[in-house]
């Protein structure tokens, strides 16, 4: 049971965590922490926290853990600010989508990884964003990967795990750089294609007929290119080498299929297209 | 009503009408063709076809109503052989995805497109193929697009409308090369993307691990890589230099998207994301 939960931005990660810890019974306290205070107020008319603090170093203080769930971006100055007034009990663990730039972020905060710091990332989400959008049900059958470093302390590995598998989550545990680049393939990839491709179709000059006759496929494939610009901005930046390396990769083999194309290389075509449907059949029974 | 409707091809879309047909009473009788005999059983014993012939100049033989639903490659050679065996009153249309490659094959086949031939396209669809997936609600509220060229007869374009909307379908007429330009950039590069994308990862040496952790998100964007890869093979073919042109726009826009992640350039990272957000958000309440 955690006794006082901090977190720090309470969106629809922050916010979908307390619900479902809350459900479980498995924290007494959650307290709000970030900077627009109508937002923590709506967090509060939701049930979603118990109290709210727009200073971080009170928000902290008294908590057992403390959650950092705002943009990866203001990891660095958020741990500079709150290193000092955390409890000694106090476990602290992050929810962003890349790792290796989260762990660099807090070495520069504080000097090194402190050993009750566990980095991880629930591989959970909506399209939609804020607090608004959270609910309990998040997480459950979701995995969570937790990225501990040599040095991390094992109660604190084991308290960050039970929370989140109270709340329905399935955790596992990888390393940084393996988990930058899973993600990179299966996550960040597939948004800024989305991106990419409604852009290129936004700005044709026949937008509007164009997206008129686009079907379910379409529909499908393009959702997530509704996720949050700034945020996906933040892991383009924050998982920039992974990302490159991947889309070049991509881009290769989109390359050598456009040529297929253009040569009218059936065999080649076929092999792809039916190398993918293979995996993707496969993995969809998972 | 139509009195005989003899579908070549009794796959997902030809089943499908069938079904809509019979559901709505728009049709008297529905004749199965096609290569496969035992695939014609099944389609029997589904309810979909009301009798079957493998021979298709017997198939088409009293029919006021054809519809070519075999893969688009077959067009010519199907054309050549049941032209002679057409009733005075029947009208013919087609299904395929790619409108100038079949009014193309049309012509190689007897010399000028018939009046009679009403080039078509349900956009509709899911990534199962067969009659076994069909269903009769398939085309409700969906679109289907006819692209008569000048000479096409008033009242053929009529029957075929009528056909559609008896299926619950929102009829619309264009141009064949527009339809080609806008289904390329709607449809095929989509699925060249999803395609290419599950390729890529497929061909990882961390395959296995790389599936296991994608989430919801991947696979929305990958379900279309399900999709038959012969017929996209084909429609890749058939559409190649309208699909070629839009492959060179997207590349072209996501290698300058490319750049810009390898340069920090956020300005330019954030407007494509925004712009893109901003569409698929409009988009999606249409």
């Amino acid at each position: 049971m955690i006794r006082q939960l901090t977190i720090i931005g309470v969106g629809l990660i922050g916010g979908s965590l307390a619900r479902a810890l809350k459900q479980a019974r498995a924290v007494q306290e959650v307290v709000g922490c970030g900077r627009d205070e109508q937002h923590l107020q709506r967090a509060m008319a939701l049930g979603v926290i118990d109290r709210y603090d727009t200073d971080m170093t009170r928000a902290v203080a008294g908590a057992d853990m403390v959650v950092l769930a705002m943009p990866v971006g203001a990891m660095e100055a958020v741990y500079r600010q709150i290193a000092a007034h955390l409890a000694d009990d106090a476990v602290v663990t992050d929810v962003g989508s890349s790792k290796g730039s989260v762990v660099e972020a807090v070495r520069q905060a504080v000097g090194e990884v402190p050993a009750r710091f566990v980095p991880g990332h629930p591989i959970a989400g909506t399209e939609k964003s804020g607090v608004e959008a959270s609910f309990a049900e998040l997480f459950q059958q979701r995995r969570v990967i937790l990225t501990p470093l040599a040095h991390t302390d094992a109660g604190a590995l084991a308290r960050v795990r039970a929370m989140w598998q109270a709340t329905g989550a399935l955790v596992e545990e990888v390393g940084v750089k393996h988990h930058d680049e899973v993600l990179a393939a299966t996550s960040h990839l597939p948004h800024l294609l989305a991106f990419a491709l409604v852009d290129t179709l936004a700005t044709m000059h026949d937008k509007v007929e164009i997206f008129h006759f686009a079907a379910g496929g379409f529909r499908d494939f393009t959702r997530i290119a509704s996720s949050d610009p700034q945020m996906w901005h933040d892991i383009c930046v924050n998982n920039r080498s992974e990302i490159l390396a991947m889309l070049d990769l991509f881009m290769n083999d989109l390359d050598r299929l456009r040529q297929a194309i253009a040569n009218n290389d059936s065999d080649y075509i076929l092999e792809v297209f039916q190398r993918a449907k293979q995996a993707r059949d496969q993995f969809s029974q998972v």
